[in-house]
């Protein structure tokens, strides 16, 4: 079997486990997902063994530090593990909810039912705790899955995979519902994004350039993620306090990931009272700031910043500053600049954050706290599967509920069309 | 300047207004349908000259009586594009609206606001009066719109284009909110599908053919309608009476509809109590009949239906019948052979009710009532710009909300992430 048909059976098989899936109770997923965190509880020697053959030939094929970092299976990332899949067991079930279901003056009642989508194929780089935790998410909200990680986590995902089959096993759900993909040949995402028959979408998750590619050439919907070019505003009538305990958190707090700040910008009445201060905190800090000429007055030392500077996903302790004049030019400069994630406002004005919440188009848009907070743990949606900087069926942090979709529900008494 | 250009040039100009789109509020976007509505009125003489223009254009190029149907602006269809102008105005604006504004454990606010999705393309084929209906639909839910309808139309389209831009115009909107692809080079809908930074999403309406070469080279998402393979099954509980007068409904209330039945599916203890009364009745309407063995025994001068018969739209006063043994084979008949779109059941059983709701994977399924209730009108949602077979973003009617997306609001008081 070339690689083509090894990708074609694993959709025919993931279509088939999927209409089972949908069907399944809430108890017998939950079950599952307690007997996979049970399964590599007690697979924990299996899990070291074929990580560190992962790791072994990580070293020989010259992997850096960070990506062998992202491909170790500590006992801490196991703990991580089990408690993710007790912690998706606890979740409410999304599937078969109905809502709003109304009668007509037909006299019909018709109302929303959740359903999952059917097949979900997610590609992922290095880490192989992913395979668990998405495998989860999936099972929760009655997917089948086919997961294609990083060909250096071979052994890892294959180890887990394992675990997850026996618990999809005891709870009597098709071990076919979650599959690794199993080689290492590129050519199987080619495969697994072009088969629209038996897969529903696509979940990207790993750098820029994966998910450019995959979206460019995907031949069913991607739900992605590209930058996170993430804004704090500090606004004319902003709380002095605030304003420098939300820019300092929402820059420092962590420098790696998509939420955190990449440009600050300051009104001009706001710039002498916050600027100097923050600055020398961000120094403090080791942060490196870039200003536009008006931030440059009062900030002589600092190196200036250029057009790239505002779209720049700097993913470091790196900060572009941009003093504005208006409210309306902030609003301006995000809808230009930033990649629509998360832009947050410091304000005491009621109507600045009314105009700042309806008119800023970012998938997270936040008055007087941090960006740091776009997640779907603080959001509440209790696990993710990743953050949608598209427009279209999930924007924003997506739990569970993105992994569904809706369908129509019409009961009648013998109703027939007038 | 060439097609490319000039179409680049629309997109620009929509995505600049659909900034403004956003911000609109009710009222105004409420006045500019109004005034669209007067403008229309005030131009029958225009219109009906333009669109005479078209059809003499449509006869000398021989285009065949049903298109020429379509292509005909009659007064009562002005009448109607006016009233759905009314009615659109009187519908409730979903932007802006915020759901689950709920206080998170670390203190924030989140919830989420439906928002536009910016600028929508909408690919349509002969009809003039679909002009004004995706218009009116995109200006309520704050969207700007480029719309490339036949070229066959490109007069009558015009000519309401031109009412549209007064309404826009005179409640303060951008003219270029709405635009009509003024050209009938091909090469137009090829740039609009592809053009990601200026299109948000793709709504093709018209055949199969044309959607799904729009769907196979957009490079943007495509909210589309691909088959209505649609089943009504009798069940082994089914009430007689309902039964029948479903099944006519379904088939014989108007043949050349998405959502009417193409296949009937009874159980074997229902077939000889009700195939024969219903025989009679297709007959007397001209419906032709194609059954499998089993309902070739019962109506043994019908035709037989062949493998191909049960995945066929008809669209025509054609029908498959399958007698089938179970709840169970109904269900995946439905699912393999379907098209998804809107399937029934006829049952006093509650317990098969319940299943098939669950089961049948379907974007409308349907106890007790016909498959012609599936459309946006009955289903109470005011207005539809279509009716989707997809899973992803919109399933069903497709309303105002499925040309919106949510982003999320947070509200803090100077919250930090710990």
């Amino acid at each position: 079997m070339n690689t083509q048909e090894y990708m074609i059976a694993l959709g025919q098989q993931a279509r088939q486990a999927a209409s089972q899936m949908a069907s399944a109770d809430t108890g017998q997923k939950n079950r599952a997902l307690l007997a996979m965190a049970a399964a590599l509880d007690a697979a924990r020697p299996r899990l070291e063994q074929a990580n560190a053959e992962d790791m072994q030939a990580g070293r020989a094929k010259g992997l850096d530090a960070a990506m062998l970092d992202r491909l170790e299976l500590t006992s801490a990332r196991i703990d991580n593990m089990i408690e993710g899949l007790h912690q998706v067991a606890a979740l409410a079930d999304p599937i078969g909810g109905i809502t709003g279901m109304n009668y007509r003056p037909s006299g019909i009642q018709v109302g929303k039912m959740r359903v999952p989508l059917g097949v979900i194929g997610i590609i992922y780089e290095s880490r192989p705790n992913v395979t668990a935790e998405a495998a989860s998410l999936c099972i929760k909200s009655g997917n089948a899955t086919i997961l294609r990680g990083g060909s250096e986590a071979l052994k890892s995902n294959q180890a887990i995979a394992e675990c997850i089959i026996s618990g999809l096993r005891e709870a009597g759900l098709p071990e076919t519902a979650v599959q690794v993909v199993a080689t290492t040949d590129r050519e199987a995402v080619g495969q697994l994004i072009s088969m629209p028959d038996y897969v529903d979408v696509i979940v990207p998750r790993g750098g820029k350039g994966l998910i450019e590619r995959i979206a460019k050439d995907a031949r069913v919907p991607v739900i992605k993620h590209l930058d996170g070019v993430c804004h704090v505003y500090i606004d004319r009538a902003a709380d002095k306090v605030k304003a420098i305990n939300i820019a300092l958190n929402a820059k420092t707090h962590r420098y790696g990931t998509c939420n955190t700040m990449e440009t600050l910008l300051v009104h001009n009445e706001q710039a002498s009272a916050v600027l100097p201060d923050l600055a020398e905190r961000y120094q403090a800090s080791g942060v490196e700031l870039r200003g536009c000429p008006e931030t440059l007055k009062l900030l002589p030392l600092i190196k200036a910043a250029d057009e790239s500077d505002w779209s720049t996903e700097y993913l470091a302790p790196v900060l572009a500053i941009k003093v504005v004049s208006s409210l309306e030019q902030a609003i301006q400069h995000i809808n230009q600049y930033g990649s629509h994630h998360t832009d947050a406002i410091v304000t005491e004005s009621y109507t600045d954050a009314r105009v700042f919440l309806r008119a800023v188009d970012s998938s997270s848009v936040i008055v007087n706290a941090s960006t740091r907070f776009a997640d779907g743990f603080e959001y509440g949606l209790g696990a993710e599967i990743g953050i949608s900087t598209d427009k279209i069926h999930a924007r924003g942090p997506v739990g569970l509920e993105g992994l569904t979709s809706e369908k129509y529900v019409v009961l009648g008494d013998g109703h027939v069309r007038q």
